[in-house]
């Protein structure tokens, strides 16, 4: 017998009103903590439990330890808290159900930091659940977070033999928790892992039950160093770090297309200078290159390194980059693709069961699929359709309640198919 | 009888202790009006009295409300506070002393938006009155106000025959405060005009009597505007602001130099974008341009808005300029040079009284200069020398304060001696 | 009965020691006419009788005048030279065998404006044949010329029955051939089309039925028109061409990829200014665009000009855009795709008959290959492999002989073929 | 007595009727030869014999060839072209008249690479002089070769005492002959040197006896290698020789302006790769900086280098850049200029003899200016005022004859002067 979907959307709305991005997810973590209670696990690993070392783009401690507080006014579990410090956020929740496959679920958990609509056509707005952080759920994580504690919840319920693990993972956006999330021992063992994202263009009633094109990518960090000048009496004495972060914006761009497919650039975001009359000193780079291939996305970011070496040496400055997240390319795995679309044809509420779709984007949930094919075992990530107004990303982005429901018994029916199809 | 130095150490440590940027300068109109009204005059112009409308780079309200409440913790006068509501700050004082020319006396009030140097050997810093609020007098406008009060109180003790008016002008680091300040009426009877600045490279004991080579600027916020676009799924949605404002950086500082003189542009300040997987929506360059004449300056900024539409069209995008700031060129007039110069050479603290002078900067103190001389008067800019450390604008600079009070004793010498040579 | 290899290495040869660039191949028109008229053949409409007047790239009249010279100094007929004056080259062969299908072969002719090379292991070298004009042919259009003589050798001692045409292309290596051989009348009846390469990068042996995915391309020359100025006198009076040409190649080469599919940029060619001293007046770029799809080749082509007048406008100058050449992109159809892989395959030097294949380039048959599909009828785009020991357009490119027979056959029997398909 | 005007305006017709580029002055220096034979002088040094070893800019054999056979077509004598086989053009002409200073004249012979116009209203089409050569003499230096012989003749019919050397210099306009000149033995006795130009705005009439402003120039070549690759096919594999060459040119006018004064740069002269569809392996910029000062300038080309290493590593290409001329900066001794002003002054056909003035370009007589002030002796730089229709390196600019014969009486006036003045 599955969830309810009033408690679904009361908890989804709970969700939504508590959004906070990477690293940052402590009321939510305690949340979901406090609801893995609730429904009652074998096992349960929070924050550094949850994760290995490796983590990526983590913000400084000032950030951190203002959302901490945010967190624990909102009424966040203390000692829960206490133990996400320092942004180690999200868990793994177990269900040992006796002989059989063992099967993850993986669900990602942040929000955006960007500021929600406030239309009253907008539903939260409406209803009363708006974002009360500053930050939104625009990418529908709420929806994951819930959908990953009603399958926990139904598969409880279930006759699924073997051994269940959801990995509530955090840090999406910045595609900085997947990796540390698959480097962690929990999914060592893990034979079957579904991976799923809701809306993505499909609409409620439909299932997508494979995704396949995601682009590798590769998020960077460049700063530019040159030195300052007094722009009216000693420009020649300014080595100008703008000038090579402009340099290198142009050029990046121009990085020559790849033949063997699909290659993308951004400078998402970059700044640099303090004054109008000061040669500026330092600049950055906040950007992004992507691949059909994990070897196109490597062409590229070296020819990046390149652009931005030669940028900085035309200034007489230098560039220094880190990288602040990665992903791999992925592909889902047909009869793990077939599994949820079979269960997908037999479900009332789906109108539409497809077998394979697209999105053209990237995602850290790669890593995690990556590694259970490694290691011998098949992955596949569904697309539960949801009308949403806006577009993800978007200020109006919102989700249709009446697809979580689906999409928790379709996954919960494919991991109980699995267990029936392994002796 | 002029002031004593430790009076004017004791002031300038007060102001130093208290910098506020441009527009900004609540506590410091307030303390300077205090100290006015200690000296007392016959009539005293505050904010809104002391300027005329045409104010630029004035911050958001958001921004000025925080300075005036932090003036207002700090001990500003509720009252005189009140009277800057809006960044009207800046004062206006006239000494009526009968028969006689009407004398002026610009100064400058405003501090840097940057972080005072926390090392020990920093004078400040030892000495305790390093800066309280985050901004910092690192182009010795501390100075500058506290020469202005102290030349006031010495007019006041001496033989000066006349009407003599103090301007202390507000928000000349943005070249925003000398264009209103020059169009209050206050300006219109004034034959003769002193303007000064401390150090500018020139030692302890040096006086300058006039400095000439004033660069004309023009500073300006260009902003760009596309539309954003997923960078993964929809580049060819995206129109890129940030690749257009790079684009127009380049082109900025290629504009062709001009043959009749020195020329500058800098793009001093500038960002775009918000995340790094969206195509940026947004840019902007905050930067200037200067000429060795207005003329060259013209030029340079007409070709930098060919710059800037270019550059946007490029990318699909739009760009707005907004003109931020300007001051022209000028020159000293060499009576009052030569009034000066004689001053100094009487003066037993004065080891050298040099003629004529450069900076290869701008000071929007030429608005007053040119105003003056427009109406047949005369003006000239000195420049007190004094030991500092560190460069202008930079965390270590420092006032040597034994060159305050040979400033003001030279400055009220030149005055009263201007009074002596009109009938 | 096929005509004999030894017959097909002499023609090769002769061709390959007379390589013309495009729409100058005047002995080459000239010596196909003359081969031509020792097949026999019903009809011949050479120069200005086999296209329409729409050519691109045409060179002008000095140039096309000394290839012409060069051409009557190699012994080319000179009424048959006196037909092509002008650069009206290429010719189109009709044989009329009763009833059935008309059948359309299309081989281009031209060469490349490169030298050959002179190393010994160079066969063309080592065997005497090496090209005597300069030019080269580097890209098999010699062995495509000997092709179309050969088969249409070959369909004379046939049982084909229908009506069969050969196209002899000029001008396909500037994309500049294609629209006029298709708008000719020639084409309008023709039903099934096959045109051919050899090479690229498949093996002697090796016949793939259909080529897929050509790029649309557009070339385009650009002009950028600025004002002189001394640079060192008078840098301002100048208005710099060469600037706002290196401007618009930085953002070309930016524009953003198409979420739709492949694109290219290439500013393949440019310059600008004419002494070290002068500021640039005019400079150029000779470039394309290419897209998986015409429209995304149409979208990336409205950037680049858009990229050309933001430069322009930079450095106030203007831009003035020619298109110089086009070609859309294409499919093969598949039922001619299966009768030349059948034909492949029962050709005893065939080894590897391959379906379908891919060459990520663009070709102007495409304009032929569309004329016909939209008239409703076939076309197939076949390569005939052949061991190439350089890159096609390198120096040292050269075509394995032993391909030229097979290639023949394979394409008489597909020929044959389609005349006994249609009753 | 002094050379009549006549025999000035024929000598100076032939020289403009057979203009020769830098290096390629075979015609031009035979004829001067056999000129200084007719006048009869001492010693004469040819070609290499006048030329220290480091020329810079030489244009290859085959161009040297070519103008060498045109030369010999002209007319010129085969012994003296022998001579200058290799492109060692120039002369030195020595006449020895006992006690006395060593003087010297400079003058340069080359011509421009550059049509000439064609207009009726333009006077050497009219008068039946133009050029024959597809060269030009755009800068008076065919009047300057003229005025060499003149006063070579006067000073042989003057009451001179001492020794008097005319300096033939070639590849002034490539600023190349100015050094190996300077380098030759021949200068180094000299203790006043000459040197002169005509036209430079200044009208017929008006002499000004001592040019000042020199700026110090550096012309460089740089070529970029990168790699080819297809543009449609494999853009990958190409490293875009174009995108460095550009990417340079944009940040090379980038280059910050020095506050100590004048700066220029120029990308006079670009080009790169070789069709539309192949990514440019190669490209070159041949262009010039300059500065106020030798040291601004040497700043401007250091900064340049970096610009050029920079891009080229941005595009994964190389850099390789060769200096092809340069010159210092220089200014006129006081008593020279005196010494030229007096003899003005004197002259019944100049109605205006200044003192000073300014041109604001580049020359390498201050190579030969250079090294006579630094071996103690004096130079001067004088202008020979002529009314220039069209403007200097323009199709029409041309020289007024009636300036002639002024020019050279008041240099010899001036060089007599001179050995009156030294016991």
């Amino acid at each position: 017998m599955s969830v309810e979907r009033d408690r679904l959307v009361e908890l989804r709305r709970e969700f939504h009103r508590h959004p906070e991005p990477a690293w940052r997810e402590f009321w939510t973590t305690a949340r979901i903590v406090s609801e893995i209670r609730r429904i009652g696990v074998d096992e349960l690993y929070v924050g550094p439990d949850a994760l290995a070392d490796d983590r990526l783009a983590v913000p400084d401690a000032e950030e951190l330890e203002s959302w901490m507080d945010r967190a624990r006014e909102a009424g966040g579990d203390p000692d829960v808290l206490d133990s996400l410090s320092g942004g180690w956020t999200g868990a793994v929740a177990v269900l040992n159900r006796g002989e059989g496959p063992t099967v993850g679920l993986r669900v990602d958990i942040d929000g955006l930091p960007r500021a929600e609509s406030t239309d009253k056509d907008h539903d939260p707005v409406r209803e009363g659940f708006r974002s009360e952080t500053g930050a939104m759920h625009a990418c529908g994580h709420d929806a994951h977070a819930t959908i990953g504690l009603g399958v926990l919840e139904s598969v409880r319920d279930s006759d699924f033999s073997g051994t269940f693990k959801v990995f509530f993972q955090p840090a999406e956006e910045v595609i900085g928790g997947g990796k540390p999330m698959s480097e962690s021992m929990h999914l060592d063992d893990v034979g079957y892992l579904f991976a799923l994202h809701v809306g993505l263009g499909y609409p409620t009633g439909e299932i997508v039950a494979g995704i396949d094109d995601f682009l590798a990518v590769t998020q960077f960090y460049t700063s530019f160093e040159g030195y300052p000048g007094h722009a009216g009496a000693r420009p020649d004495e300014g080595r100008n770090a703008v000038q090579a972060m402009a340099t290198a914006v142009s050029n990046l761009y121009g990085i020559e297309r790849h033949s063997d497919g699909e290659s993308r650039v951004n400078a998402g975001r970059v700044g640099g200078g303090t004054a109008t009359n000061i040669i500026p000193e330092e600049a950055f780079i906040h950007g992004e290159v992507r691949g059909e291939t994990t070897e196109i996305r490597d062409y590229t970011f070296r020819r990046a390194e390149q652009v931005f070496e030669g940028a900085a040496t035309s200034h007489d400055c230098s560039a220094d980059v880190t990288i602040e997240g990665e992903a791999p390319s992925a592909e889902s795995d047909a009869e793990l693709v077939d599994i949820v679309q079979r269960a997908a044809e037999s479900n009332p509420d789906v109108e539409r069961a497809t077998g394979r779709g697209s999105i053209g984007g990237s995602e850290d949930a790669t890593f995690l699929m990556r590694r259970v094919q490694q290691n011998g075992g098949l992955a596949t990530y569904a697309c539960i359709g949801t009308d949403h107004p806006g577009g993800h990303h978007t200020a109006t982005f919102d989700v249709d309640e009446d697809s979580l429901k689906p999409g928790v018994d379709v996954l919960t029916d494919s991991i109980v198919a699995v267990s029936e199809t392994e002796p």
